[in-house]
């Protein structure tokens, strides 16, 4: 590989050829916020039905070397524990967000290395490293191929997402050059999952999937499984497969010096990112407000926010994705945490009376990711506010203080105060293993 | 779902009212040919590095209720088990073919049900019925993408092998029809597999993935996920994401009277399928012939041949796709079987100074599948043979007694005398697991 031509060849040689500790410390940073989300989101939905069957099922498919389950006293070996944290991070699409592919880059990605730093006994600042490496990939892929890729029918999670646990594990396992390329074309004959599916939980299956598959990956290219070079751009290869040629540039220009990963961000509320500036103005709305006399709730965005939440409400999954709720339990409750989109704020029946009074409408000059939310009250008042840049947007992201309230809310009954002392020192970590205790919980 | 309209839930209905034992006696048969000629490619290769590394890779990760791994002494979790015997009977793409598609039928759906057949105790008509219905739903998604999914860079014997699987574990389990359905749809997120890989260890692993991604698809099925019953056709489902529009009705129509599996063929020789001709032509022109006397060999045939074959030749891989190889080897030994593709063969004189004698020209009028070898002698005698219908192929099948040699030599070393009458009695076995215990080593 004397002549690098392909793309896999070029990320190969830049993740074998990377060591902890060297990043610049703002990214090393954002690489911690990353996980700090990613452990809160995982911790607050550990004992959902959807995890606990995804644990059930996997169980008897375990291998005797054991990794922490987050939140949970069961434990799996490293691909049944990347799988079900993986689904668990993701699964009220609660975590983070690199806006340009809509991709989560955390929840595919940190679960099969915690795994596998846990099992090996790494250091928190080689996983650090090998995260933010594979999250990197992950996000220049999905770069290479967006935006048709997704609009096509691909979740691009959990189709990018395998090779960002690829390169990742192909990282933190200490793989040459030619086997972090293979890693990265066997993540190319794995990299699977579709829209279509997004209102199932098979969605939940390509996400622990994704990220399974690419610690498997890394594992076969360690034991000398090879991949075509050509695997992600070639002719019958990847992108090409799976829609068009791709910007392949995107993947590849500027390693090491530019960062896509450094553009990640998190969501203040567990409802979907559009919605976040419907939230944010229903919050400033209600100062000194009396719900009951609101006869008139107008909220005006552009076509993808009416395409995504202006819909029948029928369960919490609608509820995440609609303009009507996000508005109504906002401005009655003043938040929008994970109780609000649950089953019972759904049927409230406080709740489903305001939701009665909230109309959408097309505002085609509203930027995308805007919203202006216009009040009427029984007084004749009128109040409206538009907000462009909602909290967690790109322009205006958590601090670090409100990613550790939105943990505390998450890890409610767990150590919140040590984790979080501890994840933000990770990089002091000398084992994973004795970090990842803090995460399980040792009765059942 | 009163009203059938998508096909995954039709498929599901029609997995699921499904009996053993209902299927016509010769379909039936047909399936017991597959699974022999699957045994027997397993045991053939069953200590080859590939298969070896590939248990190594997988063992840390198994459960511990052990299922059969062909021809070895380790057992391997069902998952494992479904993952390696898929590797192992398509290693050497020695496998069988349903010639519309290309799908090598049975390595990705027969080692799940195996599997579970033999660590639930189920019965070989179960086993058998399952099978069958598996391979049909396989080959039936397989013609609705044809020929555009593979041309496109779709593996699809990876591709569709996962719905196979999926469906054919499904119906061993005894799903209900909403089940049944859900477990394609997971398939559906977990389908993969690149053509940009075949000629590399990649492909093994995206064989190995069909196999038991399927399972896991069954298996989540039977514990409550769901899927869109849109996932195959829907907008943003899977046809569509992989191309273009499907050809849904040849998924569905005539259920039941209409087999694909039926079309089912088998190799008699361990080389891509379009050379078959050429070795036959061979095996002929031989007849009383001294090779040594041979000048010249021209081999004819369309496109297609001279686009897969006409290329130079570095290993056994490369043997098994070459013109060259095809035609020398057989002429110089009357044989084309297993050992006359390995390296020793490639790398033999006697075969390498033939190879230099065989020219590949194009004759566009012959059809797929046919050639033409003309031989001329330093005598001055000219010999031509044109075969347009090789043994193997659907207008001449290998009958049940060459199979059975076919067996015979994959099975060396093993009790293939036992196996094969037991395989043919398929249906009489009370308990899957006391057959494996047939194909397993008892000794490492």
């Amino acid at each position: 590989m004397s002549d690098p031509a392909f793309a896999a060849e070029q990320l190969g040689a830049f993740i074998a050829s990377s060591r902890p500790g060297t990043l610049p410390a703002a990214l090393r940073h954002e690489g911690l916020r990353s996980l700090l989300n990613f452990f809160g989101g995982a911790l607050g939905v550990a004992q959902d039905p959807t995890v606990t069957t995804a644990v059930q099922v996997m169980a008897p498919f375990s291998g005797p070397q054991r990794a922490t389950l987050i939140g949970r006293a069961e434990r799996l070996d490293a691909m049944g524990a990347a799988f079900v944290n993986a689904i668990a991070a993701n699964l009220l699409d609660f975590d983070d967000t690199h806006l340009e592919t809509v991709i989560h880059p955390t929840a595919p990605v940190a679960p099969p290395l915690l795994a596998l730093a846990e099992l090996r006994g790494l250091s928190g600042a080689a996983l650090l490293h090998a995260f933010i490496l594979g999250a990197e990939v992950e996000c220049r892929i999905g770069c290479a191929v967006s935006p048709g890729h997704y609009a096509r029918g691909w979740h691009i999670t959990s189709t990018c997402g395998v090779f960002g646990a690829a390169a990742g594990a192909a990282c933190l396992l200490g793989l040459n050059a030619e086997q972090c390329m293979a890693a990265l074309g066997i993540a190319a004959s794995q990299s699977a999952g579709l829209v279509e599916n997004l209102p199932t939980a098979a969605k939940n299956v390509g996400m622990g999937n994704a990220a399974r598959n690419g610690l498997l990956a890394a594992l076969f290219a360690e034991a000398g499984y090879t991949a075509a070079p050509s695997a992600l751009e070639g002719r019958l290869g990847w992108a090409r497969a799976m829609g068009d040629a791709p910007e392949a540039a995107r993947i590849t220009e500027g390693l090491g010096e530019h960062w896509e990963f450094a553009h990640n961000t998190y969501k203040p509320y567990p409802a979907g990112i559009v919605f976040h500036a419907v939230i944010d103005a229903c919050l400033d709305l209600r100062d000194g407000l009396d719900p009951a006399t609101v006869t008139e709730i107008v909220v005006a965005g552009d076509q993808l926010l009416l395409d995504r939440g202006d819909r029948p409400l029928r369960n919490a999954r609608d509820a995440r994705v609609s303009i009507h709720h996000a508005a109504a339990v906002t401005l009655l409750r003043g938040s929008a945490g994970v109780e609000d989109f649950e089953a019972a704020a759904v049927h409230d029946p406080a709740v489903t009376a305001l939701r009665g009074k909230v109309r959408a409408e097309l505002d085609a000059l509203l930027p995308r990711g805007a919203a202006r939310v216009t009040l009427l009250t029984q007084g004749g008042e009128r109040r409206s506010i538009e907000v462009r840049d909602p909290r967690g947007s790109a322009a205006r992201p958590m601090t670090d203080a409100e990613l550790e309230a939105k943990y505390r809310i998450n890890a409610e009954g767990h150590d919140a105060e040590a984790q979080i002392t501890r994840l933000w020192a990770l990089e002091a970590e000398a084992d994973i293993g004795t970090l990842m205790v803090l995460f399980g919980r040792p009765d059942a």
